[in-house]
């Protein structure tokens, strides 16, 4: 699937990937993008901040690569030795460029910081170098010949790197002489596994096409199907593999592309003309944060109440304290007290509560670490379920927060059958 | 600093981390365990499920280590050739090996799985490679000499990979024949740069000593500062280096480890008996999800609100609604009312109230994206400040979240002089 006519290798460099201190995503970054034109990585090499060692993988790479991407090293402290080292290897000298000075200037008064000589020396490239533009940061990307190797030199940090990807991804696509070929489809799911999916894609469809690659991205609390093809030609089969999926999945797929729970949710309140509300127990604001990361999300949702003790669950939501004496805080009676007054004292049409144990400590023989109620819907249609997910308390609260908004779309599309992960969760 | 002694190499493998599919954390974790026993890694090296190429770059690896660490490729499908390849780089027949088929029919018996072919294969591996243990998979590890290199091969799964390096760190101490050496100190700053802390040390310290490694790691909203020494006798000296970097940074350290903001600042509240409430409009819960992510947290954290749309800060907060027309909802007046009604509805001693422009819209000229006002203290000393962080939306949650909880560390701290990011971030 890629192409074959180009070496393309990857170097990277920080003594924090070394010492494990930091895992990389950088590169799994780059091959991504570059698999967007059906180029593939050849081999990657990791070292650390050494000038000899790097000049010597530099030199290396460079000699068997048709191109060779750098990560890291651009940053402003004396371990950061990209430029110097790329200057050495083609035997040119080191000197700033007026270009990233400028930029530098700019980012510096933009954010009302001094110019000092740790930022200037994110100016000084090697000669002969092409600026490339940093949206993000202050280090500039660079790149140049090495023999014939093109080099092309990009930032350690992720958001800038991401950043940066799209002019080379796109600048790469032209010299290429032709459009990105690879065409990735992919959809969002949710109360998936990665190898439950999988069993059920080989029991239940027995004549994939050959041209329709097939990738799983399993995340928390989202899993990634990818659907992925080199040529137009191959994109009615790829059509039909969806439709097989839509299928088998069905309600389990959220959306296409880079579709959240939470997006879709705002999207389907904003159609319906509707609000939200939470009132999050044991997942402490985390629905409500989930939602606010979205642009535009004040439209559909207005209000969030934490109420983390049982006081402020009476004082603030209004549940009665007999009941919470006698129930308990993770019960379905609280639960569903939480998500009415919610509603009641925010005016929203729809509600997400949850009360439930995300330990380490607090669980007992009825309700153990990991056991939670949610409530979800409207104050007249309003329904709940006890499920339990026994793992680390972080995890927990974001597969409960996800759970919650899952619910809320289902609610909102009407659909009544509950989904697979009820009858592997439920407690 | 790490032993020089001993030179060691990672060799990955895998198409699911070539093409992006999977981000490896497993040489982050082989890393950080070899840390211990103060041995760095001195190069990595990622290759795809390729014979030729794996056999090549083993071969190489071999050649220039003492000891060479295989991660991935030992599984039951036709692309795990680690086991294949070793065994022609070392010219031995790969045959089945008794101990990993004990191994095999042990854990497959357990599962009540059949024995099949695809797994047998596991247990086919170089003629006199020794078996490592693998107490939670069902490949082996297993490792021999290549020259005068040591190979161990180690699962890509990373919960197989974590349980048999337990086993494999111990085996390496005994043969190093010494306990860990290298002790590092990790110091969490919040509010500096990179690179102005970098400048701040080479202004402010001329003698740094040579025995105590000096290394950064940013991220968003802290920066670590990491003192590595690689024995007792250089201690003394680690102590004089934190003494001086608490002289040049002061409070801007918020502890050592993993302390984060959050957990300081709950701590804090905890050792004084008080209580802290929140009141957000623009981070929109994410303070009360930092605050309730650490384990404990209900102590000290009952109540939170988030509080979106201006009837929400009026009906729940009881912020003026004269005010709210008047002064907008990004107002001092605003945020000071949050934060005051948010502690009279939950009974809290303290208060983080936000109000602020998150974007991509919503700016205008004299308030525009980025522009928030905080509101931080107590009913009976409540304080305010004007700040704008320019940035992308999710970036400009976490970082106002952040500065919210540090005012409150700092009030509880009971710290007067303003932390140094206020005279960047006034708006």
């Amino acid at each position: 699937m890629a192409d074959r006519d180009l070496t393309v290798q990857l170097l990277l460099t920080g003594n924090e990937i070394m010492s494990g201190d930091t895992v990389d995503s950088n590169s799994a970054l780059i091959a991504r993008r570059l698999g967007e034109l059906a180029i593939g990585v050849y081999r990657k090499v990791t070292v650390g901040d050494d000038v000899k060692l790097l000049g010597m993988e530099l030199a290396a790479m460079a000699q068997d690569s048709d191109l060779l991407i750098i990560n890291g090293g651009l940053g402003p402290t004396i371990d950061d030795l990209t430029a110097e080292v790329l200057a050495r290897v083609t035997g040119v000298g080191i000197k700033e460029h007026p270009q990233a000075r400028a930029h530098l200037e700019d980012w510096c008064s933009r954010r009302r910081l001094p110019l000092n000589a740790a930022n200037l020396k994110q100016a000084m490239l090697p000669a002969g170098a092409t600026v490339i533009d940093n949206p993000v940061g202050s280090a500039v990307g660079f790149e140049m010949m090495v023999g014939s190797c093109r080099v092309i030199c990009t930032p350690g940090v992720p958001s800038e790197l991401a950043a940066m990807l799209d002019g080379i991804v796109a600048d790469l696509a032209r010299r290429m002489d032709r459009p990105a070929q690879r065409s990735i489809l992919r959809l969002q799911t949710f109360g998936l596994g990665e190898s439950t999916a999988q069993q059920m894609i080989s029991d239940g469809i027995d004549d994939w096409p050959g041209e329709v690659e097939l990738g799983f991205r399993a995340g928390a609390p989202q899993m990634e199907i990818k659907l992925s093809v080199d040529s137009d030609a191959a994109l009615p089969a790829r059509q039909r593999c969806r439709g097989q999926l839509e299928q088998l999945f069905g309600d389990h797929i959220i959306g296409e592309g880079d579709s959240t729970l939470a997006g879709r949710v705002l999207e389907l309140l904003r159609e319906r003309g509707a609000t939200l509300t939470t009132a999050e127990s044991c997942t402490g604001g985390l629905i409500a944060s989930m939602l606010t990361r979205i642009p535009g999300s004040s439209e559909a949702f207005h209000a969030g109440f934490v109420t983390y003790a049982n006081n402020i669950k009476h004082a603030v939501l209004g549940v009665d304290e007999q009941v919470l004496a006698s129930e308990g805080a993770v019960s379905e009676a609280v639960v569903r007290q939480m998500a009415l007054g919610a509603m009641a004292r925010s005016g929203a049409d729809y509600a997400i509560a949850v009360s439930g144990i995300a330990g380490p400590d607090g669980g007992t023989q009825d309700k153990p670490v990991g056991t939670v109620w949610l409530a979800w819907g409207s104050a007249t249609a309003l329904k709940s379920c006890r499920l339990r997910w026994p793992v680390e308390r972080t995890l927990f609260q974001t597969m409960v927060a996800a759970a919650g908004l899952d619910m809320i779309r289902r609610t909102l599309l009407g659909l009544d059958s509950e989904p697979r992960y009820f009858s592997q969760r439920r407690a």
